[in-house]
């Protein structure tokens, strides 16, 4: 009998699920995620009982845990919204961060095969990005490509891979509006590419199938204020994606994305959606604008210090389009604090060998 | 019997095919291109007979053909280098180009279906393209996709495209130094995508399956100075493709890369190709960060004005790199002449109607 691999990074990974139910979506992922330690962010009612599949190896953190360890600073944690989820990122001691979404199963590649997506993933933040140029034939890294004619050689060795963006499946990852126009679209597109996000482009980052090398990008992953009390939601993934792309392109990491895919099984209600979204809808013609010119000076050479700075430039350009942006920003503060204090070394060892470059 | 639909464009595409040999690789083709008009470039030896198959509607030029229409100007047109193809723009009175290399053929999709490549290249022109944000479901235009959550909405109705870029299965477009070290190396992963480069990446665009709006982009669609008595060959496309992608993000226009594929039968000699480029090899690590800084004023508001003044700072900037630069900024001023003098109302007709954006 064959002895079974060691999964790839078992020891250096946690798996964040933000989660309002019983998690039975895990035994479809027990082949694949077993090996690995389970970080279950519970929102909504800490009182009810979240049921975990036997034989998973997990910690769980309703609201009153996350209130019992951050005091005061839990309010930078979104309440009724799966933006709760960035607190399963503060809190492990993990170098890689994988979190998927409860309503997100195996899918199958185009040979009928299931998709281990976090070992696509973790193949993804292992190997290098390519930000400074286009390779046309997507991801030279991987077996059977390479960089093509034309390509500089001095920029062939890449940049590290901060975050590894995934696809879905079946259900899209649309917007109120698209699905109500299109309520019976599917993807049933796959295609087999990986590709940098080429420095200076921004992109829409989904948080439903996410990883991300915690070290290098961690305190950056903060998904803003969403849900109770806030007037957005569903843009907690997207502001995210936001500020790591414009600190990812400020450090020299890289972002990728495309596979793996994970099978999207439902759609969420679309009037639900319309009604959370809808200031995000119009916000959002001021954000990109605002991130596109945002500008980070050579003393930012941490993601904390890169963080920091990006809060203030939001408080001073984008508190005049609502005020919820000033609070957004003051939350962006007491999130770093929170996340250097339960991380103590890591303000440390954030600081990047060879300095920040732009 | 079902009647034949008419193929798209037919009166208003031209395809350019440079060739030394017999161009038996057509048969392959009949059934896509037959209905169109070929124009073809002869390079070499001009006492040489080329044989066309039946059937084709084709115009051909030897370089003595070039000579006799072009005068003292055909001096910028390359000779024993297929970069003399883009004699074959200049000389077309339609509004698109196809281009493509005689050794070329017909690939097959991964249901085995035959590609018909002209046509999804007909497609990627006539649809927009989306260079200012990046949309994870690659082409939103594309049946079964759309904008994900996060797009904005301002940005949804794109911009014209002016070239699509297809890709290569079989022998990849690899530099000498990559054909010498992975001499096996083969693509076969299909990649089912067309995507948009973003705004203010550049690309290295391969000129053996290419296609483009000659209103839009002609004029900066020059393949340089390569070949006989020239210092540099194998870069003729990739200075074309620097060029026409730092135009396009001046003047707001979209270049798109991925589908469709062509099956590429026969490395060409790496041993060749690599006294061919072996001063590309270092000059393009001056030649990436120049495109990158290029600038473009408010006043350039055609292609023609962007590209001679794309022509001035290759005198300026790369001159001192070497001694060919100033022959091929010279010979950039000399293009824009004769193609307007070949197309003496499209300098006016290239103006855009709401002028150039940056």
């Amino acid at each position: 009998m064959a002895t079974a691999p060691t999964p790839l990074l078992k020891d250096e990974l946690d798996i964040v699920i933000p989660t309002i139910r019983n998690l039975d979506f895990l035994e479809m992922w027990r082949p694949f995620f077993q090996p690995y330690h389970l970080i279950i962010v519970q929102d909504g009612d800490p009182s009810k009982t979240i049921k975990v599949p036997d034989g998973f190896d997990y910690e769980l953190y309703n609201r009153n845990d996350i209130n019992r360890v951050l005091g005061p600073k839990a309010s930078c944690i979104s309440f009724k919204d799966s933006a709760c989820r960035c607190f399963g990122y503060m809190v492990s001691k993990k170098k890689y961060i994988y979190t998927i979404d409860d309503d997100c199963f195996v899918a199958k590649d185009p040979s009928g095969k299931d998709i281990n997506a976090l070992e696509q993933h973790i193949k993804n933040l292992l190997c290098p990005s390519t930000p400074f140029f286009f390779n046309t034939l997507y991801d030279p890294y991987r077996d059977g490509a390479d960089f093509v004619r034309g390509y500089p050689f001095s920029l062939r060795e890449g940049v590290p891979t901060a975050v590894s963006h995934g696809l879905w499946l079946n259900i899209p990852d649309y917007d109120a509006p698209t699905q109500l126009v299109k309520p019976l679209e599917r993807n049933t597109r796959y295609v087999d590419a990986i590709m940098t996000i080429p420095k200076g482009t921004l992109f829409p980052m989904c948080g439903m199938n996410l990883a991300f090398n915690r070290e290098l990008i961690g305190p950056a992953m903060y998904f803003g204020l969403m849900g109770d009390g806030q007037p957005i939601g569903r843009y907690d993934d997207m502001w995210a994606g936001w500020c790591i792309k414009v600190i990812c392109d400020h450090l020299g990491l890289g972002v990728k994305t495309g596979l793996p895919y994970i099978w999207h099984s439902k759609a969420s209600n679309p009037f639900v959606n319309l009604k959370k979204e809808y200031k995000g809808i119009y916000w959002q013609e001021e954000l990109i604008p605002f991130f596109q010119s945002v500008a980070l000076s050579k003393d930012c050479t941490t993601v904390q210090k890169c963080y920091i700075e990006i809060s203030k430039q939001v408080k001073a350009k984008l508190g005049k389009v609502d005020d919820y942006f000033n609070k957004l920003a003051d939350a962006m503060v007491t999130w770093i604090e929170a996340w250097d204090e339960l991380n103590p070394s890591g303000a440390k060892s954030a600081e990047l060998p060879n300095g920040a470059t732009k």
